[in-house]
């Protein structure tokens, strides 16, 4: 007997079907937003990470030497592998570009409830434009997903900040700081305790009184942008911060306002953000961590040797993530199991008759088992009970004798017998109701 | 600049709609039989194919260690995989099991048209019946999901052989015939020439008179099988010979029987089949290598620690395999391309209205794109003729001021001006039709 690899999961069809109804409304709400499906490979070159991405992924690539003497890596995100499709065909693409598709990732990481190995996301994201209507459409896009799922806006928060802000804070109190540590530190605050933070801070160039007040002034601007403007006179922080109200303003026109909240401290992993970042939360907080996140990346393509191309985007964990938590946490979660329209049992020697109601059951678009193993009545009733079919045409060779079939309801236990040339006839979905008088 | 992985396919958005499109299709007809989806690791232990799977496959692994020491590898194949999940709950799962995915698999193999190291599948398979039923319902289920995508059933069929058949020929010349080595023998039949054949069937244990006999009697056999039973008088052979034609009376309750053909020379390439195997060809020969295969795999469950579970599957290569080829070469291939339903054009600073607007058409269901870079009415109008839109709405400063938008049918040209709070309205798809006088 094998066993599976430790954060990695095997998903069995009762378990699957409410994560392919979830997956199914976000993609449905991506395609209404013009976002167009594309499918990426899950391997790549493994210095398309190890190039640009940050040490954190880099410690959890799952790479090799391929048979070839490749250096390659099963794909920890998606981001980098759609840069490089943008730059490969940049001329021939009219942009933007609204791209989304859902599918695994691999990431070698502590595994723990919501964190596996194995993640599922579908990443929706925007090429060729730096207008905050972009990053809006994104939070809209997000937030329209998770309203489809049935959340209400009362249960989930975007915790929305801004990288350009955090650089230029840090950089206002010294010009060499480590930009790039000091944002992973931010993106630590909620993990550690507040000496590592400051540690990780004062890692990155700040002093440890500039590391205090740069976490007084985040919090400040979280209630109020102008105390940001105010601590340090640059223009291009002024310049962040009025992208950043630009953002909200269009995500109050498309309406998505109400569920943004500005957490500066929100500052996501990846080195590549650049503009607006922002992270969903549970606004219960019953679930703990971030259910997903997002922002801008305005710089990467270029990085992979394309034209100035700015991007944002979204990827939202599916299947394993914090997700199912949350919707299970306010009763969004789809039910598990499995359910049938309709069950064809067959007694004796009733196969060709059952079928062909089978078959033309299925032709109307139903969810149709029949007999494939030669079992007993009984045993054949277990099954439909245990696939919870609907109705079950019960095809038997003594009722055939009489042209008839009996059609029963499971869930009230009534059947009736039918004229088997009248089944399913011109019927759509033909159930007892419709033959009981 | 970086490049993919060679043998790695990067889907863009016009070129996945049409496999999506054929995805769609197949995965209904799979959920209309009651196979229920399921989801399963791309990752596994190494072992589960190096145990089992047979030389072809296992040169072919992308195998490596991971970062905890294990030797693993990303799946070539689902079987391995759906065998190690019924086994894990043999007692809790009511049997027959039917199961579907449709995802990726690799194989490092010379890279050629319709054949790639990422290939994707869907698989159906049933587990635990041994009744011909069940080898005629995947049959079934595979010529179904080629007539819903639009093929004529002159324009495949399927080689049926049986691996029991071609055991019990082999072991009829000579007990100790290695009959794995013999069924891949047969299985490079056509790719090989006479001799190589010979020498590859000397090699399992043949000699090269017995060789050129057992070509001759499996071709027989095709036409006529009283050719096999009165060949060899074996019990197992004439069991194996009934199972066969028991399959074959399935199909034809099942309405699929004249797409098969029986054809014993199809071994397929894999050594854990055992009773009926086939592969699907184009009736036209234009796509000369097979569009997919499948059979019955009734040890192992067994051999992977469980209960004995006799099972049969199919997997249907999608996306970058034959298929597309087949389909194109009959004209059954949708279009390649995107199209959207409305692009609402902004003039000036219009966003609220064209906001409200787009997010009325979405919610009933449209796939509708607004302007999200600040673009100009030109620059507007050519990317709403890139993604096909079929409605433009145009929404100006000044008509505003008349409360008045622009419909725009983009196919006729024709427009119209419609008082702003009349649009949508109640309408399901308000288009320039409706307006126009």
């Amino acid at each position: 007997m094998y066993d599976g690899l430790k954060g990695f999961t095997d998903f069995y069809p009762a378990e699957m079907a409410p994560r392919r109804e979830v997956i199914d409304t976000i993609e449905e709400t991506a395609r209404r937003y013009g976002f167009r499906e594309t499918a990426t490979p899950a391997l790549e070159p493994a210095e398309m990470w190890t190039d640009k991405s940050g040490e954190d992924i880099v410690d959890e690539l799952y790479d090799f030497e391929d048979r070839g003497g490749r250096h390659v890596t099963l794909t920890p995100e998606l981001t980098p592998t759609v840069a490089r499709m943008v730059v490969a065909r940049q001329q021939a693409l009219s942009k933007p570009l609204k791209w989304f598709s859902t599918r695994p990732f691999w990431r070698y990481e502590q595994v723990q409830q919501g964190r596996y190995r194995e993640l599922y996301q579908t990443n929706a994201d925007i090429f060729g434009s730096s207008d905050p209507d972009a990053d809006a459409e994104i939070l809209a896009f997000a937030a329209d997903s998770l309203t489809a799922l049935g959340l209400d806006g009362s249960e989930f928060e975007f915790r929305v900040s801004h990288r350009d802000i955090l650089g230029e804070l840090l950089r206002s109190f010294d010009a060499d700081v480590d930009v790039p540590a000091a944002v992973r530190a931010v993106d630590k605050r909620a993990k550690v305790d507040e000496t590592e933070y400051v540690d990780l801070l004062v890692e990155a160039g700040l002093s440890a009184d500039q590391a205090r007040e740069f976490d007084d002034v985040l919090l400040a601007g979280d209630r109020d942008r102008s105390a940001l403007t105010d601590f340090a006179d640059s223009e291009a922080l002024a310049a962040a911060v009025e992208n950043l109200e630009a953002v909200l303003a269009a995500a109050e026109d498309f309406g998505v306002r109400e569920y943004c909240d500005v957490s500066l401290t929100t500052a996501r992993g990846l080195d590549y953000y650049t503009g607006v970042v922002f992270e969903c939360f549970d606004a219960s907080g019953e679930v703990s961590r971030s259910i997903f996140g997002g922002g801008r990346y305005d710089h990467l393509i270029e990085a992979f040797g394309g034209q100035p191309t700015p991007a944002v985007g979204v990827g939202i964990g599916v299947m394993n993530s914090t997700l199912p938590l949350l919707l299970q946490v306010h009763d969004a979660w789809p039910g598990e199991g499995i359910t049938s329209d309709y069950y064809v049992l067959q007694v004796g020697d009733t196969r060709p008759v059952a079928a062909r109601i089978a078959r033309e059951l299925r032709e109307r678009g139903h969810v149709v088992e029949t007999d494939v193993s030669g079992r007993s009545f009984g045993a054949q009733m277990d099954y439909a009970d245990s696939i919870d079919a609907e109705t079950v045409v019960i095809v038997g060779e003594r009722d055939l004798e009489d042209d008839e079939i009996t059609v029963k309801d499971m869930a009230s236990g009534d059947q009736t017998n039918v004229p088997v040339e009248a089944f399913p006839g011109d019927r759509e979905r033909p159930t007892d109701d419709e033959f009981a008088q």
